[in-house]
């Protein structure tokens, strides 16, 4: 954690002086995000760090959410969480999903359930974060936390919801939006630079820009309960997938807190036949469905703290925006959909929560890149084009996922009566283990994804896949710390240049990218601004720690940073790292990295990899760069101070 | 982070519901603690867990520290804050010291400066925890959150010092402080039944007591500098003792934050002669004599944070409460001191707010377990009997140290001359590491500390000193998790069962513990108490925690707890834990723990271990206990609900 940059503070480093007046009711705002969940918190969490943007963010109930909704947290959303400083937090209060255990009937006496498989819920390597479980609502707190420690004090309106809008591109704020109050019905109007709708799956924002949901026509019932319970079921501590011969099947889910528990109880194909019926389930009858399900084990249920009936579809919107699915229309968009808006699928994957919040976070930075000038306006395409495919995909996987777990359990003396074997949902799990923790996510080379120019140097980074972190030691005081860790949710780019063997052409690439007029670093950064204001370089050397003097690292790597021209001594990092009692690790054999070439990873500001190219190839980046980057004027040369250290400096 | 264990409740699980009105000023008390700083602070919020204790805290500054002070963390104190659930926020925003450096004069050109030495700067596995930097501030910001969160709400009241008291032991409350208003000079008298001095070097309360502080005569000063500096000295962010030929050392501290550093200039010894001019000494002399320190580097400061001249001898007082030196005679003390009240020193070694703060964390559960009748007066005494000894010890360590420190380094020209050689202050750095860490310390046998009667059953555990965590799984759930840090900061004892091989002795302990009228578990526990309120058991089995049913499980370690007796799960550990990517480890090995009979390891609420047995001997602990605790009344039988599991659990 860096702070006391521009001069010491007292207090809380999270907490930052404070650059505006909180609760402002604005007429007109850069950005209006209509819904408070964990897609809009999220958002405006992003937004609120922005001292010269101002966000507005409306919520139709009448405060923060105490209890009930998502739970799941899979590692991707808590690397996300990371990157704004409360993983720590997060994983504190929250269950840890270690191991997953699987339930079917008991092949001697089918009305008993016995476990087929308990396996490992997350592979070994996939992140240096666990899958986590914890309530809607603490997430959510977290991120309200993190908002009122912004300089912009961002608080939600509650109480208020969206009624209409219109647009009007000629206008400074083309979006006028009409809010009316949840009680009173009184309205306002606002006008934004932008619209987010993350107001669910009945979005309003959504109808208004002509987008429905389209998909499965019929939807799939659960009854879900958070209960404090007394059982002899022994997985009661562990994630279960418990599926029994005759009584259909339940996910059971423990919680934070180590007593919580909670409980899908699959309900079935919802028609208009059988939905009302479906709808009046009493929580007396989801809890006799699983205790019917878990026999012979026992459940004595001491508090039900929550439960509900649901009912989805897998469906999703074509275009996440209102400018369409045609990309070549040359629409700038202005209004964006996110999360449930967008995409509504099961809970049986434990998603929702989590790629609405990735919604957000590939939006934030585009929208914030847009309002301050850094990037083209064009570039606001990208989030449909990104997001829709990944919904698309993730109701696919739900479909599957589901039509899995609801279908009977084979019986091995009645073969031909079909069903599921343990084995193929087993199989099935530990498959899809990369994309339920949030990794599978690839996107293709476009705008802001380059096709990999040398797939070679560092085939541990492929283009379009979040940065993967690994453990480095830091140059200048021999911390072991993640790489990953120094990229965090402030709106800038992260080009990690890892050294060839003898530094020569890393030595080379850092003049470049210190001096050259063509430089994206001199290129798009304001002249008035921090060297890493905007892109932020980070160099990863071969060396062990103690063997790189500060007179051998390059000026760019010890930036002389903020109002007193502090040097900046945390940009370089050894690739070997150590801990106590076990091997000695390297970045370049976890990444396979080319230790002869070295590579450039360019990371975009929500983590994923933009670009990979050998050190000596860092020059095509200014292409890259040029394609949606604005340019606030050629710099006439290196007006930024880069050189390091006191006045006896000389290299 | 256990939670919801009396039914759910929505927000932060680290708020407890208040059980009373924050900020009353009371004129009765059960303890008034004198002085907000560390010592005052971390009894404060040990105390404020209390719903049934009384606490006034009162500081005569006008609000919270700002800046300034101490700054050094030692390992033991981040262990500390674990147990009180602020370590993750301690080390996330402190500097981790991770390698010390030390610099002498060049044997070629006397007048620069050059590195001979960097040595790692916390021996491996001494702690699960990093040594950390940041300043004392941030400390009581902590926990006065803590207090903040606390059932009691305890706030400081401010702008109010100690002005005088009489003891009565003869009341309900025995001691009468007058305490006065520091800026009207108002006096108010408020009744306790203890009071704690933690009010620094010129303790108030130490002179009430009649005690004062014994040692050397003659003081040291250091000018002490807390900068934003611009440097080419290459190990600015490594703590560093440097030490010229001709201009004297500093130690050079790296801060929080990336940018702070914090210089201890060594200004000499002082002696009534020089004592006005080493005070009048400025900042800008003190800076100068930096700057010829560390040359040939150079040093451009760009903001000074904070300065000060301070000046310490070693000093301690003979004992550290108002029942004197002589244990025998009888007198149960009503007045204690803590902290800097109680011993004085140099920084050099950086002990002076760890020392203080373990001060007060071995009187908190002393103090709150009399307070709440579960222990006899008379272990009070021990507080003394245990911390002065410490004290003298850490004044003897700074002696030599300081020095050592001190000394003109040794010319290798000029061996005559006398003087200490780079090698020799390096040897005695690394040496004294444990110590340092606030690892070193092992109180003697004492009604508190069992001579070891089985020290062959965990070498790894020795008697008196503080519980040593390593890593093991939850059998529940599969966490890999430290079983040190189940002991939270809450004055219970904890009673670790390291099972034999076959588990038979584990399994009669278990029973007897759970059933026999002389088990101290039943004996020392309320019958309206939970059957872990006070003595917490836990056990660890050699078993892979997936070979461990729940019906393999002793009932008293799945105890039914809370309003609705719910199952805790969360007392069954494996030894075996597993870390991707390195050798799994077994706490039997890691400790050294007898496989063949086991250990039963108890722990103090302190968390130094206060007994080792074999698993057999564990009716040894009765008569261990039996010196000091309190017996609420015999019980006829097991009154607790230990049985665990639903109804047709059967074992």
């Amino acid at each position: 954690m860096q702070y006391h940059r521009d001069g010491f503070r007292s207090g809380d480093p999270r907490r930052h002086p404070a650059t505006r007046v909180a609760g402002e009711d604005r007429d007109e705002t850069d950005v209006l995000i209509v819904g408070g969940g964990p897609a809009g918190l999220l958002l405006s969490a992003y937004l609120s760090q922005f001292s010269d943007l101002t966000t507005c963010l409306v919520e139709k109930s009448r405060g923060p959410l105490e209890l009930g909704r998502a739970d799941g947290v899979a590692c991707r959303t808590v690397e996300t969480f990371a990157s704004f400083g409360l993983a720590g937090r997060l994983i504190d209060e929250a269950y840890w999903v270690n191991e997953t255990a699987f339930w079917h009937p008991d092949a001697d006496d089918r009305e008993r359930i016995v476990r087929t498989g308990l396996v490992q819920d997350v592979e070994d390597g996939l992140s240096e974060f666990p899958h986590v479980i914890v309530n809607q609502a603490r997430i959510q707190d977290l991120l309200l936390g993190f908002m009122d420690n912004s300089p912009t004090r961002l608080t939600p309106t509650y109480g208020v919801e969206f009624s209409s809008l219109t647009i009007d591109r000629a206008r400074t704020h083309p979006v006028e939006a009409v809010l009316r109050d949840a009680d009173s019905g009184e309205t306002r109007t606002v006008r934004a630079k932008y619209l987010v709708g993350a107001d669910g799956a009945r979005s309003a924002v959504r109808r208004a820009i002509g987008l429905s949901l389209h998909g499965e026509a019929a939807g799939h019932a659960w009854g879900v309960m958070d209960m404090l319970a007394v059982t002899d079921f022994p997985d009661i501590r562990r994630k279960a997938a418990i599926q029994s011969a005759t009584h259909g099947s339940i996910l059971l889910i423990p919680r934070e807190g180590g007593y919580l528990v909670r409980l899908y109880v699959d309900l079935g194909v919802v028609d208009d036949e059988n939905r009302a019926a479906v709808r009046r389930t009493t929580p007396e009858q989801i809890i006799e469905i699983a205790r019917d399900v878990i026999r012979p084990y026992s459940l004595d249920i001491r508090e039900i703290v929550w439960s509900s009936i649901y009912e989805v579809a897998q469906r999703t919107a074509d275009a996440f925006d209102d400018a369409g699915t045609d990309l070549a229309n040359g629409i700038d968009p202005r209004v964006f959909i996110v999360g449930d808006a967008c995409h509504t699928h099961s809970a049986k994957a434990g998603q929702g929560m989590n790629v609405s919040m990735q919604d957000a976070f590939n939006l934030g930075w585009k929208l914030s890149g847009t309002l301050l000038g850094r990037t083209a306006p064009a570039i606001l395409r990208t989030y449909s084009q990104e997001r829709q495919p990944v919904a698309q995909e993730l109701i696919d996987f739900d479909r599957s996922w589901s039509q899995l777990m609801a279908q009977a359990p084979a019986d091995p003396d009645h073969p031909e009566r079909g069903g599921v074997d343990h084995a193929t949902l087993q199989d099935h799990f530990v498959r899809a283990g990369r994309y339920t923790a949030g990794l599978g996510i690839e996107y293709p080379p476009g705008p802001l994804i380059a096709g990999a120019t040398s797939p070679t140097a560092a085939r541990g980074y492929p283009p379009g896949q979040r940065f993967h972190s690994a453990p480095v030691t830091r140059v200048s005081d021999g911390l072991r710390t993640e790489l990953g860790h120094v990229h965090l949710a402030d709106g800038r780019w992260r080009l990690f240049l890892f050294a060839d063997s003898d530094r020569r052409l890393f030595d080379q690439a850092c003049a470049w990218l210190a001096e050259a007029p063509e430089s994206p670093v001199l290129r798009h950064t304001p002249a008035d601004a921090d060297i890493d204001a905007v892109i932020d370089v980070r160099g990863i050397v071969q060396d062990h720690h103690r063997d790189v003097a500060p007179s051998d690292v390059p000026a760019l790597l010890r930036p002389r940073t903020g109002r007193l021209g502090l040097v900046d001594e945390e940009k370089l990092f050894s690739a070997i790292s150590r801990q106590a009692g076990t091997p000695d690790r390297d970045i370049f054999d976890d990444r396979d990295i080319d230790r002869s070439r070295g590579a450039v990873v360019l990371v975009r500001p929500d983590q994923y990899v933009a670009a990979v190219v050998a050190v000596d190839q860092v020059t095509t980046l200014t292409e890259f760069f040029g394609t949606f980057m604005s340019q606030p004027g050629p710099q006439p040369g290196p007006s930024h101070t880069v050189s390091a250290g006191g006045p006896e400096r000389v290299s």
